[in-house]
């Protein structure tokens, strides 16, 4: 999603050309290209798939059919990890506890068939300012304390710093998912004001902004983490520009952090 | 600050002909209208005043002139409240808990002085979207953990729907807040998205976003609040329109929630 302006082929090969050993893939370019194309594609240049963002949407209705097409579309992929983002209220509705109470029982419906299916689910907290319309679950504990009803091999968790940074209890919450094994996927963005209108597309490039990443880094890798690091960038700015450039700008920012 | 547009005389005016009983004041158009006219003006008319904002900014150089001299316009207006909004990093900073303790700091040294002078400093945990440029407190929890170093008459906490609404252990700090006869102002304003650039004037007229507000009153309620209720809308679309016309709207809004 950081090039999203890089169709598949390109940007698989600039991967590989860049020594970027793995890649976070979203559904949308992925069955436009064709699952089993980008699967063979990806699998034929030796990159793993590190995750496939996004499940969820539970308020939402059709959710059931939803994800288990995107379970299966991880097994296709070959990936182990499915992002999970879980959705907001539903239309008109003011209850948050009772959207978060029908997002924690999707879970319970999914999980087994991922676990069948050898897919993690991964909870996502995303940041406060999306709990109304993207994503209910707006903190690590809260999406632990979800995942920590199945076993971690069926539902965990994504430390995602932009979503995270400014939360007091998080370092905590990170040693908690970290113990029980369930951080399924880091990801790092940055965190700049002013935000754009609608808050979706201001995750500004590693080390531009507030977010100390370095100390995250540290934090996830103390509480036992030694996967994939995926960079996750919504940013019209980056998006409007070359996406070979981006890429690179993107490992060199990476590397520098 | 709902109605910045109308002049000091005319706010006051409508707002004893609409039966509204106080009026939180903004620093700005009191010093602009003379602080003593601004007292007389409210005193003669049998309004309270019931908070003064804001004090606060405590990362930022020049803090602790400005606030006594906060504390002391608070006396001269006749309200106990002055509301903190705490600040955020300092330029160039990625030291989010050192601005915490900064903060903390802060309001020690400020603490004796306020309660001195008979006035209650009132953190305001803003929404975490906040807390690099504005607010380091972004829950009422952090607000609470530093005010208990303090007597409740000299530090306590404002409960603002828009920056906590999201928070699942909200209901429960709001309830602690509660029993330490901490919660010193109660504010509301609704969230809608989408939310405008820079996300500092999207506070919705209250019953037309996805806040529960008659549940936020019956749990601050229910924690021992007896306290007025003041309404706070920053929204670019009301600053706009007629200031007499908004009011009477808020007022209508207020009496429906």
């Amino acid at each position: 999603m950081t090039v999203r302006q890089l169709p598949l082929p390109d940007l698989v090969a600039h991967c590989v050309r860049l020594g970027i050993p793995g890649v976070g893939l979203w559904r949308e370019p992925v069955q436009e290209y064709g699952i089993e194309a980008a699967a063979a594609l990806v699998r034929d240049a030796g990159l793993t798939v590190t995750t496939l963002c996004r499940g969820g949407f539970f308020t939402t209705d059709g959710w059931e059919a939803a994800n288990r097409a995107a379970i299966d579309e991880c097994v296709a992929l070959g990936t182990d990890t499915l992002v999970l983002v879980s959705g907001g209220l539903p239309p008109g509705s003011r209850d948050l506890p009772g959207a978060r109470a029908r997002i924690a029982a999707a879970i319970g419906t999914l999980a087994p068939y991922a676990g069948r299916r050898g897919v993690r689910l991964a909870i996502e907290p995303l940041h406060p300012m999306y709990a109304s319309d993207r994503c209910a679950i707006s903190t690590l504990d809260q999406a632990l304390d979800i995942a920590e009803h199945f076993p971690a091999e069926q539902v965990g968790v994504v430390v995602d710093t932009y979503h995270l940074w400014w939360d007091d209890r998080a370092p905590a919450a990170v040693a908690r998912a970290g113990e029980g094994g369930r951080i399924h996927s880091f990801q790092l963005a940055d965190w700049a004001t002013p935000l754009p209108a609608g808050v979706l597309d201001g995750r500004a490039q590693l080390g531009t902004g507030t977010i100390d990443l370095k100390a995250w880094a540290a934090l996830v890798e103390k509480a036992g983490y030694a996967g994939p690091v995926e960079v996750e960038l919504f940013n019209e700015e980056l998006w409007g520009r070359d996406g070979v450039t981006v890429l690179e700008e993107t490992v060199e920012a990476f590397l520098a952090v």
